[in-house]
């Protein structure tokens, strides 16, 4: 399903200030930026693999091509908006991005599991130049405008956030969430709100724990395929 | 709380085809239409409404200027969107709506009961020359964007949805949903997701007739306030 908040997220985020490296400890680059057409191929992966996480490969019809057209008529914040998530064993180099600061991070990891698609998921917008950089694409969040109505002020819908299997379990998730609720507070926007499986008690407990509500009375209609194309006909 | 379909919408639509007036049956005609800046008074007369509807008129803090300031920022459809229904004794003059043809019905209902709000709600879009026209204002859906991963494809989520008190259990509440489930086809949109309470078993057993599923395991996540605001600092 699409709607979602796939991985259940990690416990908390491994450290923002200047760390002290221990033993069998690794420093771990991060940032998150927006996402460009450039990385329409790495997302159209990172959603086949939600769809994989959460068994509904069936549902699975989205193209690079439907992507492409989608996402990225509007300017950013005001329609469908991606983050992406990079990391790097090296600093980054600046990008040029008005629209957004992008959010740089330092992480201690005590393991850094060996990447088995470092090559697939290798950032093509942060490595242009190809000169060795390994900058690496770990995971992504899709977010959009909703609407509280009765602030009568915007907020942020979020509807799918991937981190990739041998990234999580380092906050990252929490980072991603963090950076949509950051921008929310930054453009004075009044809720940020996303879709959980009610028997995901670890990812609820997450959430509690950064501060988000579960609206247990609320259920989510849906009104797709055959069901929504049959309101094209004017006499339904 | 503001993220909802507020009234239980009633059971049929009355009729769509031009209709046999039976002894004690009132002609009604309805239309649907993009709203307008003139619109915003009723708007929040509406959503206040709505709160009262709700028992949360606690969290009404929405004001006209904000209304004003937010929902008529984009064209039609590509962010915030605000159909209002309009009920009138007489048949609509035209109004200029390139962006959405409305949409004219006209229905027969057993009872017109009085409207004790006609003067308050007295549409000052239909009614501009005030000719004696007696457009009224009856009901409105907001409805944004929303994005449909696995199809990679755009949705409409339908934010909130009122009715007024007196107009209620004519089949008007359909008519709205209808309308911008029409619109979603109309633009290759995949899907059209709204929220029920789960206690609400005629509105459920509604919406399942119009189509939709509802979505038993996915509970919805708010962070909204000061847990929110906490994000605005940089040190989370």
């Amino acid at each position: 399903m699409a709607s979602t908040i796939s991985p259940p997220p990690a416990a908390a985020l491994a450290s923002i200030a200047t760390p002290t490296i221990l033993v069998g400890q690794h420093q771990l680059y991060t940032r998150i930026r927006l996402a460009t057409p450039a990385d329409v191929p790495h997302i159209h992966k990172l959603i086949y693999q939600m769809a994989v996480f959460q068994n509904e490969t069936h549902l699975f019809t989205a193209t690079e091509s439907s992507l492409a057209s989608t996402l990225f008529n509007s300017p950013p914040f005001q329609s469908f908006t991606v983050f992406i998530l990079e990391v790097s064993s090296n600093p980054f180099k600046n990008i040029h991005s008005p629209a957004f600061l992008p959010i740089e991070r330092t992480v201690l990891v005590d393991h850094v599991a060996a990447d088995p698609e470092a090559e697939t998921f290798k950032s093509g917008v942060a490595n242009e130049d190809d000169d060795g950089d390994d900058v690496t694409v770990a995971g992504f969040v899709l977010f959009v405008p909703s609407y509280t109505t009765f602030a009568g002020k915007p907020g942020f819908h979020v509807e799918d956030l991937l981190v990739r299997e041998c990234y999580r379990r380092k906050g990252f998730g929490k980072m991603l969430l963090s950076a949509v609720a950051e921008q929310a507070v930054k453009m004075g926007f009044k809720r940020v709100e996303w879709s959980v499986l009610e028997w995901n008690v670890n990812a609820i407990k997450f959430y509690e724990e950064m501060g988000a509500k579960v609206l247990t009375e609320w259920r989510v209609c849906r009104l797709t395929g055959d069901a929504l194309e049959a309101y094209g006909d004017a006499n339904y």
